[in-house]
């Protein structure tokens, strides 16, 4: 990107950004940059923000977008991210031709289009399983504070009361965009995004799509196409910034006095020097040898080795560095071809821009100068497939060779800290295991290491050694050599990020990262006041009983299996009498089932058993009695119980107890996309002297209408 | 605490440091700052640690430290705490003695005493009840990442390869280390403590009481009496720095190259402006309104109002601000005696110093030019109970009166900025129940808040509202007021900290910071590799399969259950054959237990199901015999079947389906206290079609070596 005077900038349009539910363009746009096309130097756009109140759209995300995604639940945010990535993946096509522009390959592109609105599905998929349908999130079970149990303690997640601002890097414009907004869209957490420069032509296209979707709440996201520096300066503890880049600008975000003084939630992910290690077993011939030298190459090239995973310090055993050289440097020359993306036969584009090659070449100078060897490929402008198919040099073209260096000193401080940017990697020998833990931690703190190796006790001494310094730890061998979505891959199930260098902080990992963008708070209060707030019910909590008399009922309620989730309360209970149980009940159910353990069937040795009283009933029996004594046999609006949930055995229950159930309806979540919704059931059994037997979670469906069988015989 | 000329400075030793496991004064002590007793300005000892080495201290706790304690399991640590409790439990009258002297009535030493002894208690319990006993700790469950199941991914926890540095503040010398403390030593991160000088003496002494108890691991705890300004210095990504204390510190701290650039984890706990909110059903004569105004004098006088949780804005409806302030003003001149905590009838103590006394002075002198009016109080030196039990002006001891201010403007910013460190509290009266919510707010995030309401709408709206802007509610009602652990007191079961003007960290919480000590990293990797990694069994991961050759056992396997956990290892399994379900199986299942749910008596119904095929058996019906089919009759090692996990019922079982079952030992927790420990087994029915029907996790427990039964029969 560079600054050109006023009459080449009005070669192209000025890339607008999305502001306050409106697209915004400056209407100066004298001082905007140049992008050019990373493949041919052409003029594509350009950026400005000179005049963007950056103030009133954090207003604008604090007030209009928190108000409309709060009428949202979890789930319905959740369902529409489901909606805009199906939509999202029928216009692909208008992406993937940005996309040529910025210098990816196919392939590249859909690792950023394709991966992007993947994190949608999942996001969207994970939200509706692993969430409640509402806007209070618990987090861990209610903890006793009184003995009495009339005071407990609980914890709870509630989005965070401000905006998530995302600066994004230059390398995935899409992903990049989509795999924070995802988390932040589904906890109810409005975006300001701002793209790098470079492509963020491609970040808008996208933008524009998801806004001409007419899926999103008004507010829920704004785009800053240019300069956002005083980002920072409008926000507060109520906000989040999420930050993928350099190190260099991480560091300057985080010294904000609205991070330092003023609470701002700061998370940021930097490049690092992530290792692969081959394990001493992976000798040459071995799958694992194999794999980890496509590992390698993979990672040199996919997006130029322009990712902030990308494989930076290869450690192989010493004695095998040569073996390595020679398999990796075969690999590139038989398999990559540097060109055009637009071209037949480019597996591997240009550099993002001729600034970022500069860079990627004087990174790698220094670290020639530092002791590093150049093993493979040459610093010079390389010959590539032009989009017109012939073979040329570009010099207009951000175009790179790969590039392997070999350290005579393992330990030479650059190759630990210094950075290229691009397809390099620099190959380095260890002595034993210790020492391959030893080299991988000296990265200071990495996004992920490959640990390549087939036998478990080194996979588990590499792996155990090298977590603590480590976001993510891919371990590969010949059975995930063909399945392993790679060492340079996040997923959205798992997190990203790691510690150090790496930025210290962590995205992703399935809902973990929804929780990122909310408050966990304590809550202290009686069981009624935590279940009003919560929506849970909690033990001790009001209840509307019926059944037994005996235990609690009142006549006048109806059994809670015959309310759809239309009637259906938190606290509505059913209480059963007591049933003895007999010692042939045991030995029939033993012979029934075939469960003839000794504790049920052979009273002196289930005497000398530390736990039983003597012969004991199954915990089998006592839960298959518990359903016999709470259910409804007759048809309604209670479809299924499709689970249980921890069950506890605490007291044993010998031929001659009773039992009885209490079952309260616990926590009701109604899905958006069916006509039913789960259910959860407190169930308590207790013996005829009121002793806890056992404890356990029912999981129903639950029509939200009584439907299916409301005119039913 | 102030600089004496050397002459003075002889008078009192200077309190030791503990260094790399042996005790350490500085060789030059002429620059040892002085601490007086709180009550009578009496010198009582001085504070020293030039030439100490920090380099050295972190050194050792990175080396020694973390391989000491690395040789401890979780749960071995966890148990160590317990003895360290008991210890420190029969010695706390030793603590009570010197604590005296900071200002602290016998209550307020209580809190802190008794109170960090009953963090060890909580953290050894939680330590083993709810976390592995072992160095890799899984976190969720594992993700599929390959359709053929091939490739897994999951998340662990393994300590952080560093120090726990703690800096603490003055008001707590004993409950602030140990809070702290017991969580990085579960981890198994060694500590260094750097206590608040004016009762640094407390801690050392509590230190003293550890060390001598011989329990600690070499190199697991380290102690700075003094300065430590440069203890960052020497940090980097592998350390953790727990701050409590000023904001302005706290920013100190942040700004640290080796926090913004080295990666230092920090998590800061600093004073908040704390509310307690009434709510609008809370009228005088009500239960809230009397607990609300009990709780609001309790904060002032404990610790004499030095906790960064009391409450600093009392927030109550407009219209009531006086029938408040004439309640406070009345229960504090009956049930407040200031005084020397050694005199009898003293209920609250001396601020910790006259430096304190000066501050807290200072900073309600603003408040009044601010628009603040005394309500209740004097700024005037108290008439104070002394020792000697006379009633008199002490000028040598850091006493002040409670104080009670008032606001025309509630929205003046210095009552939501300016914090007293001190007995004093400013009541705001506010409009409404969004009012409210928007003056808590105004104090930019904090520790906690107290809703004080009767009415579940209301403790619903109120909590919900602030939980974003808060560590912790505590919520209060007629239900709690007995029973409530009070506003002020954090519990190790639940979070401390708060976003913003709080620090933004957060500490306690049970296992959660357990957690803060450690590094969360994403696995991906075969079933085998992270069997091997994790020491938890993944589906799909090799196993020695005993029980039917169709399904894949080898003959010479023994049944699981018949090995002790000296004997049995994660995956260990058994297969059983299939059994066919008759109808009639289902009718007796039904008739004996009482479930005649009908979707298993009654075809034409279940039918119209939209769930089953037909007429189903019961899902405690195949559970049951699923137990029939794996389980090993005769008396063995396995003891008891204690409960059973994540239940789902997958593909529904008419009759004339069969199922068969196969158990895989999963997980195994030998307990440290026990003979036995925790066998978790992986459990999966499938039908005659080799669809799954349902999976679970079976609990045993399972003895360490075949002793009861040994020679049975």
């Amino acid at each position: 990107m560079t600054t050109h005077t006023a009459p080449a900038a009005q070669e192209a349009p000025i890339v607008p950004s999305y502001v306050k539910d409106a697209w915004w363009t400056p209407s100066d746009g004298s001082r905007a940059a140049d992008v050019l096309d990373a493949n041919t130097g052409e003029l594509l756009a350009r950026f400005g923000s000179d005049g963007l109140d950056l103030a009133s759209m954090v207003d604008h995300a604090r007030t209009v977008g928190q108000d409309e995604l709060g009428k949202l639940t979890l789930h319905e945010r959740a369902l529409k991210l489901k909606e805009l990535a199906l939509f999202l993946n029928e216009r692909r096509q208008e992406l993937y031709e940005v996309s040529f522009a910025t210098g990816a390959t196919k392939i590249d592109s859909m690792v950023d289009i394709d991966g992007g609105i993947g994190v949608l599905f999942t996001f969207s998929s994970k939200g509706r399983r692993e969430m409640p349908n509402n806007n209070v999130v618990l987090d861990g079970p209610a903890e006793l504070l009184s003995k009495d149990g009339s005071f407990l303690g609980t914890h709870v997640y509630t989005r965070i009361p401000g905006v998530a601002a995302q600066i994004n890097a230059f390398n995935f414009p899409v992903w990049g965009m989509l795999e924070k907004f995802a988390p932040a869209f589904v906890a109810g957490v409005p975006t300001i995004v701002k793209p790098a420069t470079p492509t963020g032509h491609l970040t808008e296209a996208c933008v524009r799509l998801m806004i001409d979707s007419g899926i999103l709440p008004a507010g829920s996201i704004q785009l800053i196409s240019g300069s956002a520096r005083e980002l920072l300066d409008v926000m507060d503890y109520r906000d989040m910034l999420s930050f993928t880049g350099s190190a260099s600008t991480a560091q300057r975000l985080k010294s904000h006095t609205n991070v330092i003084d003023g609470g701002v939630r700061l998370t940021a992910e930097t490049d690092s020097l992530n290792a692969a290690i081959l394990g001493p077993d992976a000798e040459p011939g071995t799958p694992e040898f194999d794999a980890f030298v496509k590992a390698v190459v993979t990672e040199m090239t996919v997006k130029a080795g322009q990712k902030c995973t990308a494989i930076r310090r290869t450690i192989v055993p010493k004695g095998r560095e040569q073996a390595v050289v020679e398999a990796i440097s075969e690999r590139i020359a038989k398999r990559v071809v540097v060109g055009d993306p637009r071209a037949e036969g480019t597996t591997m584009g240009a550099l993002a821009s001729l600034e970022q090659l500069r860079d990627v070449r004087s990174a790698v100078e220094s670290m020639l100068a530092a002791g590093g060897e150049l093993a493979y490929g040459t610093l010079d402008a390389p010959v590539v497939r032009t989009a017109g198919g012939d073979d040329a040099v570009v010099p207009a073209g951000a175009f790179m060779s790969p590039l392997l260096l070999t350290w005579d000193d393992v330990d030479a401080e650059a190759v630990h800290s210094q950075e290229a940017f691009g397809p390099v990697t620099s190959v380095l020998g260890y002595d034993d295991v210790a020492d391959a833990v030893r080299l991988a931690a000296r990265g200071a703190g990495s996004l992920v290491a490959t640990v390549c190796t087939n036998d478990p006790d080194t996979a588990r001494a590499l792996t155990v050694g090298i977590a603590g310094h480590h976001g993510r730890v891919h371990i590969l061998n010949r059975e995930t050599a063909r399945t392993s979505t790679g060492h340079g891959s996040p997923v959205p199930q798992l997190v990203h990020g790691g510690p150090g260098r790496a930025g210290g902080g962590e995205e992703l990992g399935g809902i973990r990262s929804v929780k990122h963008h909310m408050q966990r708070t304590a809550l202290q209060g009686s069981p009624n006041l935590l279940t009003a707030v919560t929506g849970v019910w909690h033990a001790g909590a009001d209840r509307r009983i019926a059944g037994s008399e005996t235990f609690g009922a009142d006549p006048a309620n109806v059994h809670p299996f015959r309310k759809s989730l239309a009637e259906l309360r938190v606290g509505d209970a059913y209480a059963s009498d007591l049933r003895k149980v007999e010692l042939q009940d045991i030995l029939d159910f033993a012979a029934e089932t075939g469960d003839t353990f000794y504790a049920h069937t052979d009273a002196k040795a289930a005497e000398a058993n530390p736990f039983f009283p003597g012969q004991v009933a199954h915990g089998y029996l006592l839960v298959s009695w518990a359903a016999g004594l709470f259910v409804e046999p007759a048809p309604g609006p209670v479809l299924a119980n499709y689970g249980l949930e921890n069950l506890r055995f605490i007291t044993p229950v010998a031929a001659g107890d009773s039992v009885r159930v209490t079952l309260t309806a616990k926590k009701i979540t109604p899905r958006v996309t069916d006509e039913y919704g789960e259910v959860a059931w407190d169930a308590v059994l207790h013996n005829q002297e009121g002793e806890i037997v056992a404890n356990y979670d029912v999981l129903t469906l639950v029509e939200k209408e009584d439907t299916t069988y409301k005119n039913w015989g």
